[in-house]
């Protein structure tokens, strides 16, 4: 099994997904926040790319969420804080979500066998539902403004380990050597993800914001067993 | 100061490397290989694109050297092994070479103010050179294929490391994320550079053709002071 990683949406060629079960990443905040609604109730997520179609997608009693530089979209319920999709508000109910990055890489990964979202919160949980699909893996970081982003690829580092231990009985597991880099990284940063979010560059711009308590809810890791899956232009729980 | 990492040829928008130092990475090997030839009294290092361009600007009493997949190209006077480029041969000697990636990726960097060559041999002192410039710098890893190698990346993670402790005192070092993620992988390979090395893919295809020395010659770090830089069409000493 090949579990390739690709550094940003910006480097995703479509062809490189094909006939392959492609997890996204976007720690902060997009694919967090997605797992948590999920795990709160929520009926399902419809990612969007643009306001507009957020707004055509809503229908009555949706949630209509996202961010733009960080910030809620004026008009919108919610923003892209996953403490907005825990409470009562959210359960039973479709989540129509645009954000910067995160929503926008899912529509890359469209031709896509199947598309998971991954974070730290369910990383082991997400690597185990990719490694049981028997298929190739492509990890797509989505990055920030088509950049490699550190939190994105150090998720991406844990997920590959998870990978790579789940295939080493059968040593059938290869990886990139952008999989191989950040493997190391990962394993330097190996219990203290916190302090790392904290101090990279999309965890600091959040903090400034105000939102450092987001940073470390999305640096806890295997605290979610949900793992979202793309059906019908929408995100779902993965049902094992 | 800023310190961005570029992780492959690919990646380099020539607009990037415009006021910058930049320092070119090809571990295996063709910045190993200029490394050496200049330290064992190469008079000068000629990188060109091509096979056509290495025969029309090879002089008489140059030695033409290079590789295309790994193997030396024909009716050259060498390959692309360091170890082609220590003896006495080569003292005072010209040397036309032409590589499938680091011969590019100098040239891709030719609207830099500086380029300078770097790898593991002489890391430090490379870094060194290129902080005592006081311009910002990026870091440009050659990769193969257009795709990111694992030992360049690893490279960039110990020359961003050494940046950022030149630059700790004045608290004015910057790196990108992926210089960022690069410095952790090295963290996590520090002191077993060589066993990193032999076990990549570039280190495993090199190993496999019979060249598992140049690998383990590649991987030693500051062995070499010399730091190439790119003046009038060649690669010289840098003058400290």
């Amino acid at each position: 099994m090949q579990v390739d990683v690709i550094a940003s949406v910006n480097e995703a060629r479509t062809v490189e997904l094909a006939n392959r079960t492609v997890i996204v990443i976007d720690v902060l905040r997009a694919t967090s926040t997605i797992i948590t609604a999920l795990a709160h109730g929520a009926s399902g997520i419809v990612p969007v790319e643009t306001v507009q179609q957020a707004k055509q997608a809503a229908r009555d009693g949706d949630i209509t969420g996202g961010e733009r530089n960080c910030k809620k979209i004026p008009g919108f319920d919610a923003g892209n804080s996953p403490f907005e999709y825990m409470g009562e508000s959210v359960y039973g109910k479709r989540v129509v979500l645009t954000t910067s990055n995160g929503t926008r890489a899912i529509h890359k990964a469209s031709k896509a066998d199947v598309i998971l979202a991954g974070a730290f919160l369910n990383a082991s949980e997400c690597a185990r539902t990719a490694y049981q699909l028997r298929k190739d893996i492509a990890v797509l970081c989505a990055g920030t403004q088509d950049e490699f982003a550190f939190e994105d690829s150090l998720c991406a580092g844990l997920i590959v380990t998870e990978l790579c231990r789940l295939g080493r009985q059968e040593q059938e597991m290869r990886t990139n050597d952008l999989g191989s880099i950040l493997v190391s990284a990962y394993r330097h940063h190996a219990g203290e993800i916190t302090a790392a979010l904290l101090s990279c560059s999309g965890g600091t711009r959040l903090a400034k914001l105000g939102y450092a308590k987001d940073v470390e809810y999305c640096a806890d890791v295997d605290t979610v067993s949900v793992v979202p899956v793309w059906v019908q232009q929408m995100m779902l729980p993965f049902a094992t």
